[in-house]
């Protein structure tokens, strides 16, 4: 007998376990239909601010896979469909055509819940004007383009974390003058205050505007009914366009009305098989679950093209009759405003407070390659270990080119739970051009070594 | 009372050595005396391909730390000082100055042997002929630059190994015409023989001429008494300059006259401590030791300036009354030849067939960046893991800007004990500027689940 999978949300999980599902089983074995609300699938949504930023010309440049390539793989993929309505008990979904209006019960036997995250938009005054873009989808990519190409001298972009940093470079690439307001102590409040201080300095160097400790009151409206000012607590800044970057909430209407477990964060709740939580045949992934950080413990949203895509491939492997794990996240990010390079992985101090450990942190300067090569950049990185066992926690890098993907070093490390001694030990590879001969995050953990990191605190 | 350190060889493990007990161990507690045959202490000499090949200036930027930067840690450093003898039973070296023809007798209460390797210098006609250059040590390097200096046109490079090439580049770089002979089927044999070829092609568009499966019969001497070309089994290779790349022995001939353990690659074998075996108060570290193989479990000797500062490291924290451990390898190298960026980590085939593993391997090609972000490159990664446990047992990668420390994710996975099913989850740092959303070191690692890694061979 055929099975029925249902997919809903055709991007990086969804079409990833459709395309993994179908890869282990046919179309006599598996009938696959997948819903859409918008009008693409399988896009990167991580690239939208370089095709804003004209890095990258085509916004189909950031398609994986069209539609048509997954119809050909026997994939019914129904674009601007919305589901409306999950109906557990007698395993259908409710579906709305949103071009012709028509509704429709569709029944499963598998479903998966890749609904994503929708972009955390104020309910404050002038906030929903034209001028006014998230950049969560190409649509919204496709909207700020338009508004740009209209004329516009200054940007003000609202939030300090990684899109808005990747935002305000977008911004300065076109040409703008940028000013980023957000509400933290320093931008990037996904690292220490000490390292989000660094990225400040540099973005600053860059001629960019950074108001630290700003709450958004409202976008001022001129006559033309678009943007001429972002209020905030600190003042009020020019603008002309308003960029959103206060970053994103799981979208779990649909489960919640369903009755499906969701965590703190309202991210639905999955086992490692990515199967929800008490639920059979449902599996969810991507920007609408939460994950279990395997360095606190404990679950949390992040939304990351990397995990989705991992979600997809166990979803797909488990309903294709395979085996799949995942595990869990450390909190690996990267990202860069022009040429500054930005990491993060495991614990922040205040996440290693709140886990009720006792840490010691360290700070280095060292530089990409060796000191006298050619191109050598400067970086800082900050390590954070556990006291008394030496147990990696947490690494942040700010730096020049080579600074971000350093952060795999620490993110494989505090996977295996490797100690600061084990650090120091590793065969990292090393050659003048690429390296110092300690690599920085092993001057990181040589600096906690000697600080007496693998003795007990009195 | 005060105790006498003795340091033979005053570069990378003889001196960190010295300088981690000056650290931790004042002149009243410890005197210091470290003995070098050359005129020069803590140069890099990883970084002499890059002075030859005029990417580094000067000769002193590849100098860490200057011989008075040393006398002013309280460091007694003899230069032009050979040590002749170690006299075990009374605890003693015997040393000749090298400008004054003297000779004396230094007493020891603790001893670190650092006396590096030599590179291999065939024993065949016209290899001692000047124009032929070895590059191991500042002054090799003076020399060739000085050969150069005199209008060379041809370089023919012997030997393929990391030496060779990054020699290669050095000579392209200096505008030469440039051929690389070597013996093995293709260069980087520390490479699988896939991969080495993916490293010639590349040289051979860059106009570098490789002349595989060459074994070097003579150095054919002109009317000058310098090269006119070099003579193998493959013909004969016109040169007005020869340099070698043959790879290092250990030096370890006052080791071996004083009765002390070494290993089949001729160098000294220690315990993790750095201390020699079955010797009190007797440390070697650096080029003159073996190295434990972690993944394969067996002793070789890898002549690398990162393993010696890590050797010095723990060394002169032991003497210095600490405790430390240098745990062993996993076999990380990472090399360029001008753009192409090489490394490798853990066991080729052909090792894990010596070590009676059953094994699989896979090779992918991705990019270093997401594929639609501009500056991608391509690369290949290769991974070789264990049939049935899917246990990691190495990566190599050949590549463009991005692929060299790519390889670091798989030394501390090698090092962790990971399995390949592990890699796919590893949460890596993910942005379009860095890495397609799975790197392609987990690429590879997926490749080999879909081949049935985990399942045991019929």
């Amino acid at each position: 007998m055929t099975e029925h999978l249902v997919i809903i949300g055709a991007d990086a999980a969804g079409m990833t376990a459709a395309s993994q599902a179908r890869r282990r089983r046919g179309p006599q074995d598996l009938r696959i239909t997948a819903f859409e609300r918008g009008g693409f699938s399988s896009y990167s949504a991580c690239g939208i601010p370089y095709w804003v930023g004209g890095q990258v010309a085509e916004r189909d440049d950031l398609i994986a896979r069209t539609p048509q390539q997954h119809r050909e793989h026997g994939i019914d993929l129904r674009l601007h469909t919305e589901v409306t309505e999950l109906d557990l008990d007698r395993r259908r979904v409710r579906s709305r055509d949103l071009e012709r209006g028509t509704e429709e019960w569709t029944g499963f036997d598998q479903l998966v819940i890749a609904t994503g995250a929708k972009p955390v938009r104020p309910a404050l005054p002038g906030f929903d004007a034209p001028g006014v873009h998230g950049v969560q989808t190409l649509d919204d990519g496709a909207a700020l383009l338009d508004t740009l190409d209209h004329g516009c001298h200054r940007a003000v972009v609202v939030g300090g974390g990684y899109i808005g940093v990747e935002m305000a470079e977008a911004m300065v690439q076109r040409g703008l003058k940028v000013t980023v307001v957000h509400r933290s102590a320093e931008p990037m409040a996904t690292l220490d205050p000490d390292m989000g201080r660094l990225v400040r300095k540099a973005m600053e160097g860059m001629g960019i505007e950074v108001v630290p400790g700003a709450e958004a009151k409202a976008v001022l409206v001129g006559e033309s009914g678009r943007p001429r000012a972002v209020l905030t607590t600190a003042g009020e800044h020019p603008a002309d366009v308003v960029v959103l970057g206060l970053g994103v909430r799981p979208q779990t209407a649909l489960a919640r009305a369903a009755g499906l477990p969701l965590g703190e964060s309202g991210g639905l709740r999955t086992g490692a098989d990515m199967r929800v939580q008490g639920a059979d045949g449902i599996w969810a992934g991507g920007d609408c679950v939460e994950v279990l950080n395997l360095v606190s413990g404990r679950y949390q949203h992040i939304a990351l093209g990397t995990h989705a895509n991992k979600h997809g491939l166990v979803i797909g492997t488990n309903i294709g009759g395979g085996r799949a794990e995942f595990p869990g996240v450390v909190g690996t990010a990267v990202s860069k405003v022009c040429s500054l390079e930005i990491a993060r992985t495991g614990l922040r101090e205040r996440d290693a407070t709140a886990a009720g450990l006792g840490w010691t942190s360290a700070v280095i300067e060292s530089t990409s390659r060796a000191g006298y090569y050619p191109g050598t950049a400067p970086m800082s990185v900050k390590m954070i270990a556990e006291q008394g066992s030496g147990r990696l926690l947490g690494v942040q890098l700010v730096g020049r080119e080579g600074a971000a993907k350093r952060v795999d070093i620490g993110a494989v490390a505090l996977t295996a739970g490797m100690t600061v001694d084990q650090i120091v030990s590793l065969d990292l590879g090393y050659a003048p051009p690429f390296s110092p001969v300690w690599d920085p995050v092993q001057v990181a953990a040589r600096k906690l070594v000697s600080a007496g990191i693998h003795r007990q605190s009195e």
